[in-house]
């Protein structure tokens, strides 16, 4: 549904042309084709207007009768979020729940503003479905590799006994992008780097991470953790405290690989003046018995050098007054999980420098993913559609994690108004404001080098 | 030196060819050569003769005074083991020992034939040489990887916590050859498996496996930890426990990618009778607080499918009736130290199989060091004899380590010694006994497959 009039026809050609742009197998022009385009139907609607609900019922059950439907309906929303309300209304007004059959709806980030403001519209949608007909989608849960932390915590024994603040040091998780904010000035304007990705994206990947092995891995259990997480995450008390640990940022004119980048002002339908936060980084304390004392470090940005995210876990340093530590400088052993673009995991250890009498180099034991020919990773979004359609709900976001991420998020934000104008600048095509390398410096720590970073100081086979 | 007269032209002729053959720094024909040649001398001698001995003196006192060399002395033997208490005896009558610098004897395996006869040897030479003068080689504590793994057990905080009988299930070193005896039935038919490849080679890779942190990472600090794990080595003390924990096997006629092998009997210089040992596998126990429980199986052979040396660290399993576990059959993890002809180390864990929605596999995380070009490991003997010039005997057996790993072996001698034809047979090219097999079944265990062998089940990336 949209707003415009198109016909079937027009419809169905532009779903033929966009399987052939974006899908990863394409269609063919045949008879098979024609029978299968069949199941799309597009209906023209005005969303404020019941009368075109009723319309969209009557379709609706045409479809069913036509195709032996047994009534179930998955309606996914990619709405301004003020219009999640009226349309769920209307879909129930509209006679569009009625059915034999399960209803459900999907659901487009951003989920709210604020914490407010997503109450309201949990409550608005809740009017009309149930919390486990909802399915709030982020599409970070439906990485390959972010769904593959918690095998890769809860199939190894390996890493089980490692994962605690004993043998953990700190983490750190970067969502980097080389983009700045292309067509989606308006919005992004108005959100900003902590809304757009911390909120959601970053504090879910934190807490797949972070989260106690559940007692079953279903869903309502493993949903449960990962609000305890976001429960035991460290709220920032004071202005002082959210200016010690959280650093904004707004690219300003700079350039890479040779291109001029303008400033984040500079962009289309981008305040002049604004002061919205292109780059945050924050250092976060999970207060549990398990993460007690480990910095979880987070940092996302738009026009940084390289589009990538990461997890890296890093081990606690070997005492460096014993054996080897006293004549090698030794490196802390990683764990790092590739997101996006590469998928991957690798742990970096020490070893002897290959050849060498005595030296000694980290080295990466690597497995690259995406580095393997014939792997056709689903993408986020095929997952967690099917996922929706057959009622598989780990993946989404449960309210109470929305109202909680929102909850932590909301402290930072309201710290940040305070002082509107005190961001720190950084040049576009450059990796964030100093503050944040500060930040992990005040710790002992420094940002590990993300893929595409000179990683020289690690041995690397070469055939990579 | 050796018997038969060459002249020093002849001699630096081997030379420089053994150079272009052998070496992986090749010699040009010209100025340099000739000066650097110049530094190697060749001896006709008679061992038996201490006129000799004497001769060779004076030639030593001229190469010293030639080149400015302060008397600094290094004896290579490799000769039969009977022969090096007199050779040390007429060095010392002929003056070689009487000199302002230091004298060091290196000596190739076999240090004996058993505890009795490798006592005497020891005492023959212990009359000539202290015990820190005398470098026993091992040259498989020359290997890079053999080296590495005191750097991956003591540099990295990733595999110390877990280096115990909480974590570590059991362990496998496996030293297979594809040869079969060469031109050395006489000495092998003598020897056996036991004796050429398990009291030295496979022992003291188990030792530096299981050794506890050393108080210093100095050599003495070292063996002495080295031969603790050898006294901790849980004696067989009957033959029937002899029987269930070791298995030894001669290989008949068989065959192997096509070709058509004799078997052990029909082997140049080998007795047609012959019941000497060419593979056993053992169950051993190293019986303190950190390995209590834990199996090392060790196995060797010749005629084995491929040529590998390999030390895998299998972990304990995850609980089967917890999570992932109750769906898939979960691997346990590994930690593989490839030592033979390929260098490397990996790691298995389990992972979502790359684009599957939930299926679960095994996947290695690799580095492979004899991959990479432009590195080029010294070969062991290069590092072993560097060391020996330098005084650095970490890597050299002591006597408590030999007599111990003697007095290890010759239970299990002698426990053969009561049913000389009492071996298993199995056909050259094949992995054995069936019997090894069955000893590691009836713990539970299997040996993991090595390097060369189906991993059909394990996802390694492509690329390799």
């Amino acid at each position: 549904m949209a707003r415009r009039p198109r016909s079937q026809e027009e419809f169905r050609e532009d779903l033929f042309q966009s399987i052939q742009e974006f899908c990863r197998y394409k269609a063919e022009d045949n008879e098979e084709w024609k029978s299968f385009a069949q199941h799309f139907e597009y209906k023209s609607l005005d969303i404020n207007n019941v009368e075109g609900f009723h319309e969209l019922h009557d379709q609706t059950v045409q479809l069913e009768e036509k195709f032996h439907i047994p009534g179930n309906r998955l309606f996914y929303l990619a709405l301004a979020p003020e219009l999640f309300g009226s349309v769920s209304y209307n879909l129930q007004k509209g006679g569009m729940l009625d059915s034999a059959g399960w209803n459900r709806l999907v659901i487009e980030k951003p989920f709210g503003y604020d914490l407010e403001s997503a109450k309201t519209l949990n409550e608005q949608i809740r009017e009309v479905f149930k919390e486990e007909e909802i399915y709030r989608i982020d599409h970070y849960l439906g990485k390959e590799m972010v769904q593959n932390i918690e095998v890769i915590r809860f199939a190894n024994a390996f890493f089980e006994p490692l994962w605690n603040n004993k043998h953990i040091s700190n983490i750190q998780i970067t969502l980097s992008e080389t983009v700045g904010v292309e067509e989606r000035g308006g919005y992004y304007d108005h959100a900003g780097a902590l809304r757009d990705m911390g909120q959601n994206h970053m504090l879910q990947m934190l807490t797949m991470i972070a989260m106690e092995p559940p007692s079953r891995l279903l869903p309502e259990d493993i949903r449960d953790e990962k609000v305890k997480v976001l429960r035991s995450l460290r709220p920032y008390a004071t202005s002082e405290e959210v200016e010690k640990n959280v650093v904004r940022g707004q690219y300003v004119k700079g350039n890479a690989r040779g291109r001029e980048l303008p400033a984040y002002r500079e962009e289309d339908k981008v305040n002049p003046e604004s002061n919205t936060e292109t780059y945050f980084a924050a250092r976060l304390f999970v207060d549990n018995f398990r993460w007690a004392g480990v910095p979880f470090y987070i940092r996302t940005g738009k026009r940084l050098p390289v589009k990538t995210t990461e997890i890296v876990v890093e081990f606690q340093g070997m005492p460096n007054n014993v054996y080897l530590g006293q004549k090698h400088k030794l490196e802390p052993n990683l764990l790092v999980i590739r997101v996006n673009p590469m998928e991957g995991i690798y742990v970096k250890i020490n070893a002897k420098k290959p050849g060498s009498e005595s030296e000694i180099e980290p080295l990466a034991m690597d497995f690259c993913q995406s580095c393997m020919v014939g792997i056709n990773s689903p993408e986020a979004y095929e997952r967690l559609l099917h996922d929706a359609a057959r009622g598989e709900s780990t993946y989404f976001t449960r309210w109470d994690e929305v109202a909680s991420a929102w909850s932590f998020v909301d402290k930072i934000a309201e710290a940040w108004a305070q002082n509107p104008a005190d961001h720190a600048e950084y040049p576009a095509g450059s990796w964030g404001p100093k503050k944040a390398d500060e930040m992990l410096a005040a710790g002992g720590h420094h940002w590990w080098p993300v893929s595409g970073q000179d990683e020289d100081s690690v041995v690397w086979q070469v055939n990579k």
